[in-house]
This record gives C-alpha cells, structure tokens and sequence, in this order.
C-alpha cells in the first residue's frame, strides 16, 4: 500500500487532529515524546526569560526530529504530510508554544525544500537537495527570513558581485529559531539589469562574513521562539546558493500553494495551545468540587468550539494534503485549493482560539492572572497566529471575498 | 476492497462534507439529483401553505431513495454510512429544508433498524427486518413518535390487552413526515406488571383502528415537514409489533449511541440551509458590481464560518461512522464518543449557523426581508436544529460539562 | 424651569430607557398604556393575516396620541423629544412591533416637520405648519414614501405642470402606515430646468386622482405595519404642498440630522421587542422550577445584554436630544454628533438584539418553534431593524469608518 | 441649585461617561490633568519592571487628588459621586491602568468611608471620619486588603488581646496601592465569644510590629499597581480601630451597596483602557493611508461597541448615583438596585472590552506584539477586571439569575 492510500485509510481516524495518518508521522510522534517533559518543564522560565530553548533544540536535533521532514533518500525520516507535521507541533505546542513555532521553522522548510527538490528546473533541485541532506544529517537548522525590517526601512536586496555571485544586504525579523540557525533561507530582491527584478532566497551560512544575528526578540507572546532580526552587511552569496523565483509585484496564484504549505502547520501549534489552555482549566476546576451553573456552561461551550478549532484545522490540512503532491493539473487552481482552506481555517482558529483561552482564564480566576501561570502565557501566545503570514485579516478579507467573486485578489 | 476500507480511502478527500464517502453514496446521491428541481420548485408554495410535498417523496420512493439505507439483503440500496446519508441530506436541503428533515427521518430509521437487525435479540430481529423489507421495497415509510404531546398531558403507554398484545393509547407530537406513513415507530412506557416500567417502540400501521394522524403542523419554519401530532386510541398492537427496551428512568449510555444514529443526520440538514444562504447572497452581491467595504468583509467571514460548520460537521459524521459496526468493545464508551462529538457539533452548527443566516440576510437587504424570499425561509429554517432532541442546550450543557469531568449526566 | 432642564434633571434617571424625561413624555405615556392590551390582544391575528389594526389606530387618534410630536401651538401634546417618544414607542413594540413601527412613522414626521416648521425658510414653515396643524387636530395621518419600487425600476419624479405646480409619478415601496394615510410625504427628484436636479418633498392627500396604495405588504415579520407600495400616475401637486430640498448627489451632511431624526425613535421600537422576548422567556423558565445551569448561564447573559442595549439606546436619544433644538452652531458638525452614535447605537442594538431573542427561544424550546408563539414572531419582528435606513450595514461602516478617520463618506 | 440637581442637570450631557457631572468632578479632572504626560510617560517602565508609581503618586498627592473623594468639611474635595470619579480614573487608565487601579483603591476607599461617616453608628462615624480626615489632609493613603492569601491557607483574623484591643494575624493577596500605604484596611474575622462570629474591618497603621507589606506582585497585567501580598503576626490593634460588621455566613443584602460602591468605579478604569487601544490603533491605521475593507469595518465595528462600553458604564454608575446618599428606603433592594447594574455593565464591559482590545491589535499588526507596544500592555492590563471581585463569573451568573427570578443568590 503506498503513502497516500495509507493516509487516506488513516484521515477516517482522524478528522479532529488527533492521530497520524502516516507511519512516518507516528514515527515522529514517538521520537517527540520522551523530549515533551523536557520541553514542558522549561517552558515557564524561557518565557520569562526571553531564552532560546537551546538544550531541547539540541536534544531534538540529536534524535533526528530536526529532519523529520526531509526525504529519506537524503537522510531524513520522510514525514511527508502537513496534517503530520501540524499534529506533531500540536504535541509540542501543549508543552511550550515557541518551541513548536522554532520547530515549525525547520520542518516546514524542509517540506517547500522537498517540492522544490523534486519539481524544479535543475539548478533549484540542486540547492534544495544540498541543503535537505544537509538538514537530514541533522547538521543544518535553517531559518527563514520573510519579511524585512520595518524600522530600518531597509530593504534586503541582492546585488551581483561581479564574479558570477552575489552581495547580500539588509535585514529580516520575526526570523524564529535564529539562535540555533546554521543556514539562513533569505528572501530578498535581486537588483540586476533585468526588469521587471526577480526575487530570490539566498541560503546564507550563519558564519557569512557581515551577517548578524541579532539578540532582540522581546514579544508580548512566543518569547522562547529566538524570533530575532538578523541583518546583512554585503554578504557574499555564490551563484549557486540562491533559489531564483518569480518577477515582483506579479500575482503567481500558483506560489500560494508553496506559501501554504510554508505556513499551515501552525495550525497545529494554535490547536495545542488551545487544547492546552482548555485542559489546565477543566482540571482546575474538577478539583473544586460541584461546579457552578457558570462553569458547567462554560465548559460545555468551551469544550464544542475547541472540537470546531480541531476540525477545521484537520480539515484544512487534509485539503492541502490531497494536493500536496499533486503536480498535474492547473497549478493556479491548486494555489487557490491549498490557500483558501488555510485561510478560512486560520480566521476560524484566530476567532475561536483566543476567545476559548480567554474563557479558560475565566474559570481558573484569579490565580491565572499571576505572570508565571501557565494560562497567562497562553494567552500571550495564542495571539501570535493573528500576526502570521499568509495573511493579515485584512489581506485575508480582500483574498477570501476575492475567492468568492470569482477574482485572484490578495 | 471492503466497505470500510472505501470509506477509510474517501474519507481523505471529504473532511468537509462534500463528497460521499462510499459508492452506496454516491448511488444514492445520483438518485436523488434529478429530483433536486422539482423540491425546489415547491419550496416555497409549501412552506407558504404548510403543505408536505407528497408528489417529491412519490416520487422519491418510486427511485427507491426512501429505502437507500436499508440493507441490499433486505432490498434496499445499501448506504450505511451516516457521512452518506447527511451529505445526500445537505443536498436536499439546500433546495428544500422541510423535505430534507421528512426524509431524515425515514432514512436514519432504517439506520437505527439495521442496527437492531444485525445486533439486537431474535424478536427484535425479526421485527426490525420485517419493517426494513417493507422499506426496501418502497412499500414502508415510517415516521417516529418520540414526544408526547405536551398539550394535552398524557402519557402514550402501552397496556396488555390480555392476549398476548398490547393496547396504545396517548399522542405524540412533532412527527415529521406523518403525513406520508404508512407505519409509525411510536416509543412508548409499556404499563404491565414488571416494576421499573420499561420502554418500548410499537409498530403502528396508519390503518389501525384508534390511530389519527393530525393536520396541524404549522411551524415557525420547516413548514413542509409535516410535523403533525398523531394520537392513539386504545389501538391494538400484536406482541410481535413492538420493540423492548430498557428499564425507564435507567441511564443507559449505550443507548446514546442509537440516539445519536437517530439525530446526527441533520447535522446535514443544517449544513445544507446555510450553505443555501450564502449562496443565494453572494450571488446577489456579486451582480451589484464592486463591493463595499462591509460586504467583502461579511463574505469572507461567512465563508470561514462555514468552512467550520462543514468541518465540524464531517468530523462528528466521521467519529459515528468509526463506531457504527464496531460493537465488540465497551458500549458505554461507544455510546459516550458517538455523542460526544455530535453534541459539539451541534452546539457549534446551532452557534455559527443562524449567526452566517442572519449575515446573509444583511448582505442581501430588505428585498430579503419579503415572506417569499428564499432567504427568510432559510431564516426560520434554520432556527428548528436547536430544539431538536438530542439535547437542548441545557441537556447539552449538563452532558458536555459531565463528560469533561469524568461524569454521566444528562 | 423651562423644558431643557427638566429634560435635563431627569436623565439621570433614565440612562437605560425606562422613564420618560419630559413631563409630555409622560403624558403621553399616560394616553397610550389604556391602549396597550388591544394592542397586544390583536398582535398575533394582525402578525398571521397581515392586517393592519385599524380599530387599534382609530382609538389611538381619539386619544390625540397621533398628533403627540406636534407642538402644543399647533394643537399637539407637544412632546419634543426623541427620548420620550422612542420610550413610547418601546411600550407599543413591547404590546405589538408592526404598531409600534406604523406610530413611528406618524411621530417622527411630526417631529422633522416641527424642526421645518421652527427654522425652514417660509414656504417650507407655511407647509410644514399647516400638514402640522391637521396633524395635531387627529386628522391628517402622514405616511412617508422614501425608497422608489426597486422592481419596477422607475424613479418618482415632479415634472412642472406648467401652472406652476407638478405632476408627481413613480412609486415608493415599506410605505408603512399606508393603510391609514390621509397626506402622504413623497421624496421625489424635481425635473425641472435647473442642473443638477433638486430633492424634493411632495404632500399628497389620499383622494389625489392618479394615487393608488397598494394592499401588497407581505414581510418575514412587522406584518400588520401596512407597509405597502404607493404608485402614482401623473398626481397633480399644488405648488405649495412640495417642500424643496438640496440638490441631488451633493453630500450634505447637516442633513444628516434630519435623516436621524427620522429614524433614532425605532432604537425603542427594537429594545421594546428585546425586552419583549426576553419577559416571555424568563417567565416561562421560571414557571419550571429549579433552572439547569445552561439556562441560568442564558438568563444572566441575556440580561448583561439587554441591559447594554438600554443603555446604548438611550446614550444615543440624549445625544440627539441635546442638539435637536440647537442651531446656533456648525450644522454639518451638528449632523455628525447625531448619526454617529445613532449608527454607533444601531450596530449594537443589530448585533445584540437579535442574540438575546435567540437566546430566548432557546429558553423556552420547543413550543416557541409554533408560528403563532409570541417568540416566533418577535424572532422575526426583530430582524427588520437591520433593514432600515439609514444606514445600511455597507453604508455604516464606510459613514462610520470615515467618521473614525475624519472623512464624511456615505 | 444643590448638588443632585447639579448631578441631574448634567447627566444628559454625559450618558457616554465623557463629562464630569459636578462642579467637583470637573476640579478633579482638572487637578489630574497635568499630571497624565508624567503617568503616560512612565508605564512602560514601570509595566515592564513591575514597579509602583511612586513619584507619581506623590505628585498627585501633594496636588489632593488623594482626598479627592474626602467630604470637603473633612478637608477633602468632596466628589461624592461615582460617575464623577469613574470618569477621573478613565483619564488616568488611558494614561496607564496599573496606576488607575491603585488610585481607585484610595478614592474609592474614601467613598465608602464617607457612608460610614455619614450614616455609621457612633464608633463607626468616629473611625471613619478619623481616617477621611487623614486622607483629606493628603497624610493617608489607604489601601484595603479584602482577599486572604490563598496559598497558605491561613484566615484573616481578630483576636481579643484582653485589653479591649485586638490582634490581628493572617494575611491579605492582591492589596493595589500597598507600597505606598500608609494606613491599611484589613477585612477580618473576629473570634470572639459571640456567635456566629462577626466580620470586621481593622485599620492598620503601616509601622504596625508584625506587619509585613511584601514585594511580591508580579501579574500578567497591572504590573505597577503594586497589588502585592501584606501578613500580619499578632498585630495590636486598638479597640477604635475597628469597625464592626455584620455575622459572618448571613447574606447581608443591604451590604451589596458598599461592595457596589467599592468596585463600581473600575468601570471607568477598563473603559479607559479599551478607549485608549482604539485611539492607538485608529491613529495607526489612519496613517497608512486608504484602509483596505478589514480595516474598514473592524474599525466601525470597534467604534460602536466602544460606544456601548461607555453607555453601559455610563448607565451603571448613573443608576449608583441616583442612590448613593439614599438611605431612606428599603435597604436590600437599594443593595440590589446598585449591584445588579453594576455586573450587568461588568459582564458587558468583560465582553465587550477584550473583543475591541484584540481587534486593536488586529488592525496595527505584528508591531503591536512586541512586549513594549502599548497595546500589548492594553491586551493584558484589559484583562484584570474579569477577576475583580463582587463578582466572579459564576457567581455573577448565580447572582444575576436569582435577581430575574426574584431570589437572593450570591
């Protein structure tokens, strides 16, 4: 039976995100396990910290998690699914939300490397495969910059260098998982004679003359996640190791499918902050003894929208599985297949999350309003998904009732 | 490849209610297709005048769709599946709420019996395959009576009528498709001489001296239903015409599991209105050229509202179709996880359902707001979910709320 | 103390809409509540057949309360403030919405009309005195014409008639109170020689030759307003019975204070039916003993929410009241402060109004499903607010959005 | 003109809790207002390093803003109603919360003392207007600890000393504005001979042997407000320092007065807050130039439910008001009177608060997660006032129930 009979034999079991529908994503699963208490118990104080969960990091990569993703013709453990690699985030989100969002980083990288392995035009399969063996041996760990610096106003540009390479300059932030980042993906603007100019992604490695990573991630929420601007003063970059992508400023409704699949797992995180969130409070209030009229109630709707949170997340991932390697048809049709469930899905989870967490603080009370509680993070970082491309609500609005419509519009 | 298997394969590509998951399915959906004009068509006039549209399930029945669940041994089509039976629901409510819920109720009865043949004790058996061949054939409809008639008080009981059969008497209330029956499943307290009394199903044809069916259904919305109180008067049943059930007053939590095959259909039903509604408005919207700023932004949250009433849906549909032939295991658990998830979903489609009703109403405007608009009927349509048993909400709250802590309460 | 400060001394014991703030306010408290159980003895026949309640009307003029809003001058009872006549208003809906809404339309006229009266140029005054005058005699009934016949898709127009009046042809549509009109106030575009067009007002008196009212009301709810279509062919209009308005297209935004005046009064219409639903259901819930916890939950929700619509409606009647005789100052900015918290108000009172009537059917269950269930038409009766100008849910946003970044854009 | 009439005279123009309704009020806002630049400018700081205000408080102290609500024979300002003091804490609270709710401590204290004054018997009169007089000479400041410390499980309580003096021990958790405390009320249980024993109240100078105010306040929010945990071992406490009240374990209807008054004024506080988050985000937006449809209709929808936020408290505090210094009737029902607006406007504002705050952060996007931006101090700080006490959630449910079904239950 192939891979994808056996997920779709497996998808009956799991329409709510629970279990695995891949041998590889429950072999992911059990090599996640043992590292939960580890993950869980230092939670608090990185949060409180601001630190990089640097041990846990270690200890995964040790055990092979960093190349769950990766092919295992170059190495890694060949989860292949999006709907496996959310669930395995959602386990290590009910432990600590930013170390789920680092790992996000890597695996989901990991799965657009893959495609771009095996569907580019050769240079491209080139590179990706370098650098997923690379990841596969559990060497690289490799950050994505996406959005440049917006205090700065700079922007990262590539310049040739004369010699067939090119000169990269600027700076990225939000960029998680930075602190343990071997290889940066670096999205930039290449600046040559061609018109309209390209853009591109630069791998860059972390000991690159005149690149930076920066210590100064201090968010409301995901405070362990290292999502630090890392900044880039003319660094070299050899011919080979940038992936050339499409004009700026033209649509490519196909490239919603690779912008999707970079970002849907965290679908999974939100889950399990939220499941998370629910769990500590239906505990705490169980051991209270007969609940009120209140908490009963409470419960009961907290407990059906985390069952919609959970569904619409699984099926949205589902969605994007059944087309993940399915390269034959309209490509510009199977962008907006893959987008719009994702964006139905995160408005839904971006709505019912924080309100369910929020509901959760209401029956612990007061106890959860200290800054060390483990509900006060939580609602810290259920926020983040909020902020997360693809899309802003307001780019989500124009995309989803463009869909409506019949129009590409985002 | 057996059914499950099937069902397992399918599953992949339906985690939001849209394709069926067996070929009995998609059978019966072809089935039903041609006949979708002619119940939209008279969708209106019978809800106007409260009239069931006889002529829709003639003809109906003459395609064999009011036997599509009974088994193929007994002459039927075979669908056995409650994701099948819903999404060919969906598509009948989305040209005629009322009729959709007429034919749930034959078409989850034959579930329920089929169960009752394959599992239940030797007469019970023998009457649930008698009643399910007489389905099969075309010849059988068989509306349910499960509420006694508030109005009036009494309780339907069945007496012994001292050779061998039993005497019923009292009413019952809200019997959608009365109308069209030819036999009644009527639940009833049988009054003899064991103590606790014990519930029971009689078997009642329309024909049976004493036994009135009512005209007077006339609904907020569903309309068309034919949801009319029938009542009994000392009619005679043979002994062999009634199901036994458990003691009264006995919670029985393997029972859920039969309820929640009886009702979890409609979740279907419901789908189907809003996604009627939304339909019907952005179609409207879409011909009024650029949209403002509060239209675009209502459609999108529509569809992503929906987007999680068709998945919260499935998954629920999905979690019941896991269990529905699995009896070897503990029936209590097995009643608690098949209405554990209908019960969320539930409370979720009755949340975001008539809340995305009521957006579309916005979107449209007053024209929307006339008694013959498809949308005012939708309106009040969708508003009957939340009365359906089981539960209300407060039932619902006491049962979510139990089994987050451990507890059977309802 | 003259009006103002006794407006003024008694707000403050009526921040949530209960007690009237002027000593006509009570009057005419006093002249309606001997009316009240007709009223609602009539509402569920008027609601099922979609009559008007002629008798309800006729006993209504007796009692001078149709000529309340005109001054004592011109033989009213003189109340004159949109707090006093919304609390009126909100006892009628709380008794019958569709008669509370007809009133509405006889009120608030009277009280536009006195402003025209006050401050208009002379033959605005001279008209607008006179329509008064009968107004406040308990003769003339003054249904307004607002919106053209969308389906026949012609524009009401005044063409000159050459003898120095007009010929008044097209149609208006929600003409509610038609059935008892005698003089009705028809918005119509002037096409005369000047460019661009002017606005224009038309007086019409019933028996007008060429007039027809039309007895096709036919609504989801508010079924016994009469708000019937009006058509006119060729209606000749004396010169002086049309007022002149601005030219047509120009934004005129000290309009706007007219246009609120016209409509603010319905915030009591629509907390009359909230407050309606919310009695019949509490009743009903306390009538069956010791409550679940879900309906404890709903019973305290309800009313937090109902309490933030009496609050918020009458936050926005004293806003207006405060302006609704000052003309000293910026009338464009006099404009703005009364539609922004009227549009303010009746987003809140769209969003919550309908949610707490929800919830009441949900209360009470099953038996509010019946078409004739009180609950079953407030669920309906409800919804038509979202539905009245202005504004639109489109229009308000753009005009609210806009008044947030200090644009005026409707 | 006395001062009700005062009150009454301005209500009108201030049902949006946007204008002081006393000459007093308006002293107060303006002795405030100089100092919000200092308040505004050190919030970040002190929210980030969970320091106390002291300079600021100072400050205000040395200007008698903390005798602001002291009878003005007593030395104070005499802002005697809470409409007016809402509205001073709004401006501080747009200014930085923690410092808002430390200053409600004080002035409301006052409040509550200015009753015992006023209508107190002998001893309590005494104390009372000891204690009024020290804090209208801006000598004390008074904060009151109400809740024990939960985590060592130890009561607050009063011990006879034996020479008519007490000893107080036990401790108090979440006493805001203790670092700057120079006289605190300590809310205890006296164990004497008499049974049921009493509850009381000590006033407890901060030089006191055995009293301990800790440092140990570190919350998700309100992390200046100094809402640290005090102990007391064996503290003597004379005979006149204590006021004497009600058996423990009774309900006291009457004394849901002094709770309302107590904690009434933290409406303006988070009313304050969610203002100011919409300011930020409207200001933000606004300079993007033309908002895209998201945008545009979040900040419409923020608007109008800002708008029912400050009707809701604006009513809640007027319907305080018209009783405060009304003690000529029924006492219980004046308790239910006060505090059933008052947590119909906390549910309201506990709602409707969060929501406005969340869709803030929305509209400015990914800047406003970093832990410095002002509205991730707003996303946390808005959050406290669900756990401000009278009452819980549950407890409002149990509370507001019983009230609409004509039971005392709290």
């Amino acid at each position: 039976m192939n891979a994808m009979s056996t997920i779709q034999r497996n998808h009956i079991s799991d329409s709510r995100l629970t279990e695995p529908v891949t041998p590889q994503g429950r072999a992911l699963l059990d090599l996640i396990s043992p590292h939960l208490p580890q993950i869980r118990a230092g939670a608090a104080d990185n949060d409180r910290n601001g630190t990089f969960p640097v041990e846990s990091f270690e200890a995964l990569r040790e055990d092979g998690v960093l190349g769950a993703t990766v092919p295992t013709e170059l190495g890694g453990l060949g989860v292949q699914c999006v709907h496996d690699v959310a669930l395995a985030l959602l386990h290590v989100a009910q432990a600590d939300g930013s170390t789920a969002l680092a790992l996000h980083m890597q695996l989901s990288r990991a799965l657009t490397l893959t495609y771009d392995w095996a569907y580019g035009p050769p240079a491209t399969r080139a590179l990706a495969g370098r650098l997923l063996k690379s990841m596969g041996s559990g060497e690289a760990v490799v950050p994505t910059g996406v959005k440049d610096i917006p205090r700065n106003g700079v922007r990262t540009v590539l310049t040739p260098d004369g010699a067939g390479g090119w000169l990269l300059s600027g700076g990225k932030t939000l960029v998680s998982l930075a602190p343990m980042g071997t290889d940066f993906v670096v999205f930039a603007v290449m600046e040559g004679d061609e018109k309209p100019a390209r853009q591109a992604a630069a791998v860059l490695p972390r000991e690159t003359p005149g690149f930076t990573v920066l210590d100064n991630w201090d968010g409301l929420g995901m405070r362990a996640s290292g999502s630090v601007d890392i900044v880039f003063d003319n660094c070299r970059v050899p011919g080979d190791s940038v992936f050339h992508r499409g004009p700026i400023g033209q649509q490519d409704v196909a490239a919603l499918a690779g912008m999707t699949v970079s970002s849907i797992n965290m679908l999974g995180i939100y889950t399990g902050l939220v499941q998370a969130a629910r769990d500590i409070a239906v505990e705490t209030v169980a051991r209270r003894g007969s609940p009120p009229a209140g908490v009963s109630t409470l419960v009961a709707e907290i407990d059906a929208r985390l069952f919609a949170v959970r569904s619409t997340a699984a099926a949205a991932l589902a969605a994007v599985d059944r087309l993940l390697f399915d390269v034959g048809g309209d490509m510009a049709e199977r962008g907006r297949r893959m987008m719009t469930p994702f964006q139905h899905a995160k408005l839904v989870v971006n709505r019912l999350g924080p309100e369910i967490v929020n509901d959760c603080l209401v029956l612990v009370g007061g106890a959860s309003y200290s800054a060390r509680h483990p509900l006060a993070r939580l609602y810290r970082d259920v926020r983040a998904f909020a902020f997360m491309h693809p899309f802003t609500y307001a780019n989500a609005v124009d995309y989803l009732s463009g869909q409506a419509f019949g129009r590409d519009l985002f």
